[in-house]
């Protein structure tokens, strides 16, 4: 009898749990790090872990003195005491692991202006008195008018209910923020001025701590998006989203929370307080832009994907549940279409690939990956199906990156060499590695030009569902699982990676641009940043040109994110570009079909009209 | 001994109450309508009221089974159940009263300007395909440029929210409700535009529903200002607010709501739903204003009495907790001084005095009274602290203008006549009847000019605390309570009305313009709507000028607030006056206390300097 099948979410192994082995035990097997001082015996109440679906034991005495009945009842539990009773799903929050996930925040950062939109002066207020009655808000405009020449119109509400008290406990000396004709914040004279900047991703956010005196960037952090309990993918996020108002609230209130926190942590680290925030910009796909705003997104997800919105937004920050000052916006860029959102706007923006004659591409790899091509002055943006399999999901022994997925693999024909993230035993196999496996094994000749796996390598074995190739012996180092790359994992990989090569050749053809002639391809986003260029070529995932017009920039969203914080003619420029830009739905491209078929092959060569043409 | 002092609120009667005897008993001998189906016996639970303080006995089994025990705690108590053990304070809900109190919503209205400040249009919006995948809102804005012309930037955030299903529900045909370059509201094409002014007084509130596509009224109402619970008086409810964090929202809650519940009310009135109110304009005075807010009121009654802010403000409905259309403003008209809000604003506005050369006067009488002089071309204004006798408050038998209360009062050296709101049993005297009072016990010589009751009438009485008038014997009528004026009675009224004219004088003196030159007097309020002016002229509380220059308009600040709801101009014009209005601080004027003193004199008479000068 086969075990129950258990996920560990958000670092995504999942595997088989065998008879009577308990979570943690489970864990430990699969490689993934919970923590765990006492040895498992329930006493240390280190490895607290969230059931999130499925069936499992009764909660045990241990449990029910660790946690209350509302956390029992929301599925808290204790790794070494939970036993599963059917297939189940569990979430490892980051104080019960040991090895955290890999967070891309950084980018390839280019300067850009210093224009930011919010700006605060330094005022000292008349005083008052019983012939001198004037409002304290008349005094606060009149004193900016007067010493600083700043027509005011309004004072944010939210400052208003504020203001009387706090001018008199400064001794009416103070600095006000001020945002077009509109005080957003006040603080004393001596405050901080800080800007918030953040790429919403799917599975993954990075905040950017900005000093809006100077554009600076102060401090930058990862997390996971909390979201992903409820879908990897967004379509099952849309789906519950759409269930029920109460469950669109749910989601919402995750991720704002999440905003919340990461500033939070953020302002924490350098010593400051989120409510010394005056300002902050958000870049998303467009679904997590509009789960992030709580607006509707059921249109979203049925043809013909419709946005409730494109263009950019400021909204209040307090309307979004957001502890920052109390005036605060949140500008949010403007998204080009329902699978191309402001995020790539962001890249666009960041990479300064708009401006350039071309042809140039912009790709930005993930479950969902939008390619945009730059020829002749324009702009033509798709987005691709690339599915879960890119980055680990959907595979066997895939995972995200945390410590011990192996990110690096040379095939020979007698040994296997692999390197892990952290230098830790073997775990799973994360996106990199994945590319690099299936590029070695084609190189080495174990998988041919159709994927098919051939039985001619020592590692190669014939298992129930088919073959597989093993990657790592269990117990190679300090009792690993076994790491094994599966027929149907290539199967996977083939279809993600030809979506992505497809999606290249439709811009291509569209704008008569012959594949040869591309003098840059600009790869964005976590996953981008740590491919083997050569892997992905060598798959036919992206097309064969010299190595050195590719540039693997980091985090783009994230830079394109701090640039809209401090300049405001780039915020300008973000909606020329979205209005610019024009988008095709892939699937109404003619030879989509065809090309798709042709970019499934593994190997080096050349699209054209639905044709390939092998290179050497 | 004597009984327990007990005081029911709205209504404002307050008295003794007897060994032994319930809530309703007393209310019924002190002749307060509290509804009883059952005779008193605790099974019809219709004579529900609310203990505000002091204490009582022991809840009943009948009570028990009729309140929850949270609502037990809250004070909510049976009327027929529960006997005072201290001196008390009860809360008459409307539904438990027999007798409504009177509301003065009406006011004479003149022809103002029609230019509403949100417009609606028509739009059929392009449909959406795979080869059209524009946003919801841009095809929204596109089809509001393209069919009409108007250039709308923005939609109200709350809009967005809702857009895409409606649209959807609406086949892409609907109203669009747009303020300046706004979409504050969509409704199907059919839907109604309905906007709500209201005057909130720290009394009453008065409510009205205006259709904003020709600016008529299509309901109007009022109700008791629930906040009077915390105090009667402005300073009370100030000192609640400021004593925690906790209590100035719930102060904050209680005049929202009751503003939601009355626009609500409206609505039901003529068929429509709250959300088809798509603007609203509220005055009130700064206190209130602060107050409903949620604007710190600290420093409003602390020397030098300054606002947070005096200029207008537009404040979206749903930041104030009222439930309109989903991106409704709330348009709030500027205030002068802590003493002199918008609400006086406003009848500056509906009575077009500010218009005029002058001198003209318009006064507001309350427990504050405002007073403005309009003189060649200037406006000056004061604030008069004419307490709260005037409307009842402080005087033994004073009450609230509800049935069976006292309004008009003749006294002849034989008999005492007097009449009685809906002709009802006498209960006690409100403000009219208190002023007839006065003024014809001083005609008839039984309170001589400065204020002292003589011993020359057979109604006249010492009793323990001195001397007083029987206006009406007990159980003349249906075993009515007896009702009195005393010569404490008498006293307040004084200091009262002598504050107002006191008022008049510094702001005729401040514009060197004497009183006899005064055109005319408008009198605005509820208050100033029932009073006889000629008994107002005879105890000198105003100047004796010609009746015919005396108009009484009825609630003015309501009417001002109707105009400023359909007219942007008159927004502009509100906050022209009050950048305008000279504001003069009583206390600092030059013989303000030599004035007040010659005004606490009854009779007619002119003051020139402090001096006091006898008219025929």
């Amino acid at each position: 009898m086969p075990g129950y099948h258990i996920d560990f979410q958000p670092v995504g192994r999942r595997g088989e749990c065998q008879e009577g082995e308990s979570v943690l035990e489970c864990a430990r097997r699969l490689g993934v790090g919970i923590s765990s001082v006492c040895g498992g015996v329930g006493t240390c109440g280190k490895c607290q872990v969230r059931i999130l679906s499925g069936s499992v034991s009764e909660p045990t005495s241990d449990e029910t003195e660790t946690f209350s009945p509302q956390e029992i009842n929301a599925g808290w539990r204790l790794a070494c005491q939970v036993y599963p009773a059917g297939d189940i799903k569990i979430h490892v929050p980051p104080e019960s692991m040991t090895t955290p996930q890999r967070m891309q925040v950084e980018g390839f950062e280019m300067e850009g202006p210093f224009e930011p939109p919010v700006r605060s002066y330094d005022v000292r207020l008349e005083l008052s008195s019983l012939t001198n009655q004037t409002a304290d808000a008349e005094r606060l405009l009149a004193a900016l008018s007067q010493q600083h020449k700043v027509d005011c119109q309004t004072l944010d509400f939210g400052v208003l209910k504020t203001l009387s008290p706090q001018l008199r406990g400064w001794d009416s000396h103070l600095r006000a923020a001020v945002r077009g004709k509109e005080v957003v914040a006040i603080f004393p004279h001596s405050g901080r001025q800080l800007g918030f900047a953040a790429d919403l991703g799917s599975t993954k956010i990075a905040g950017y701590l900005i000093d809006l005196t100077n554009g600076r960037t102060l401090a930058a952090r990862g997390m996971m998006n909390p979201q992903i309990s409820y879908g990897e993918d967004i379509i099952s996020r849309i789906a519950v989203a759409t269930s029920s108002a109460g469950k669109a609230l749910d989601m919402q209130a995750l991720v704002t929370n999440a905003l919340d926190q990461l500033a939070g942590e953020l302002c924490t680290e350098i010593g400051a307080k989120k409510d010394d925030i005056i300002e902050a910009v958000v870049v998303a796909n467009t679904a997590m832009h509009h789960l992030l705003l709580g607006l509707p997104v059921k249109q979203l997800a049925m043809s013909p994907f419709v946005a409730a919105v494109s263009r950019s937004l400021d909204v209040k920050a307090r309307e979004l549940g957001l502890h920052f000052a109390p005036g605060a916006y949140v500008h949010v860029l403007p998204n080009i279409a329902m699978f191309v959102g402001a995020d790539h706007v962001a890249v666009l923006l960041a990479t300064e690939i708009w401006r350039e004659q071309g042809p140039s591409i912009a790709i930005d790899i993930g479950t969902n990956t939008e390619v945009s091509l730059v020829y002749q002055g324009k702009i033509t943006a798709a987005s691709c199906a690339s599915g879960p399999a890119l980055e680990g999901g959907h595979i066997k022994d895939g995972m995200r990156a945390a410590g011990g997925a192996i990110e690096r693999v040379k095939v020979t024909k007698e040994k296997v060499e692999y390197q892990t993230i952290d230098d830790a035993p073997p775990v799973g196999i994360c996106g990199s590695g994945i590319l690099d496996t299936l590029a070695q094994l084609y190189l080495a000749g174990v998988v041919d030009g159709s994927g098919r796996m051939k039985e001619n390598h020592l590692r190669v074995r014939n298992v129930e569902k088919g073959r597989e190739f093993v990657l790592v012996e269990a117990g190679e180092r300090d009792s690993n699982p076994p790491v094994v790359f599966t027929q149907q994992d290539v199967r996977q990989l083939q279809l993600g990676k030809a979506a992505i090569r497809a999606g290249i050749q439709v811009l291509l053809e569209a704008n008569d641009c012959p594949e040869e002639k591309i003098k840059q391809v600009i790869i964005a986003g976590a996953f981008g940043s740590y491919i083997d260029v050569s892997s992905a070529i060598a798959i036919g995932m992206l097309p064969a040109l010299p190595l050195e017009r590719f540039r693997q920039v980091g985090n783009a969203a994230g830079m394109g994110a701090k640039r809209a914080l401090i300049s405001l003619s780039q915020r300008d420029t973000a909606r020329t570009i979205a209005a610019q830009v024009r988008h095709i739905e892939l699937s109404t491209a003619p030879n989509f079909n065809q090309t798709f078929t042709q970019a499934m092959y593994l190997g080096k060569y050349r699209l054209k009209q639905g044709k390939r043409e092998e290179l050497v």
